[in-house]
């Protein structure tokens, strides 16, 4: 998915989760699905966006407050998901909060363009 | 490249360019490596993330100022690029200028879990 800002309103923040993972699944597909909608039915919580190719994954959650994040991130079952994360699925991580300072959005005028 | 963010003090910037490509790749991927090693060499720059899947691209690229973000968007060559980009290479794609409020990293601890 790829979020378009029109119903976002700045200052809103964004928690940067890039990973490597280690080799086999061992529950992580399963989980993760699990982890994005909980994540989404969490108050605060404005949109996800993931990609992960052979040597990276990056994922962007989107959220209105810090206040939320910290919520988010003291979650129970998501707790037990950070702890299985460290034991079973990620060589390394690094997690960034970040503050959106300003945003915009293109989209190519395709009947412009291809007429 | 996951960065780690030894060297990296708070406050930094990072700019999330999250993108779907057209198809075909008109010059994108030279066009691509290019404008990393033109970012790289500009002031101010500490680092690039990208990651990219059949239906999303995400880029990270971190710099130490708003200034350096500015500088590095209206670079000659890079303006080119982005109307290339509008032109050929993207169906859509979001912008956020980000301003990094903390962060952390986790390296497994290979020694310590495999013995």
């Amino acid at each position: 998915m790829l979020i378009k800002e029109n119903n976002i309103h700045i200052p809103y923040y964004v928690v940067i989760f890039v990973s490597k993972r280690t080799n086999g699944d061992n529950g992580y597909a399963e989980m993760g699905q699990l982890m994005v909608d909980l994540a989404s039915k969490q108050k605060g919580f404005l949109g996800i966006e993931s990609v992960r190719d052979d040597e990276l994954g990056i994922t962007l959650s989107y959220w209105n407050s810090l206040e939320a994040i910290e919520h988010w991130k003291k979650h129970s079952v998501h707790k037990l998901a950070q702890h299985k994360g460290k034991e079973d699925w990620y060589e390394n991580f690094a997690i960034k909060v970040c503050r959106v300072e300003r945003h915009s959005f293109f989209e190519k005028d395709r009947a412009g363009k291809r007429s």
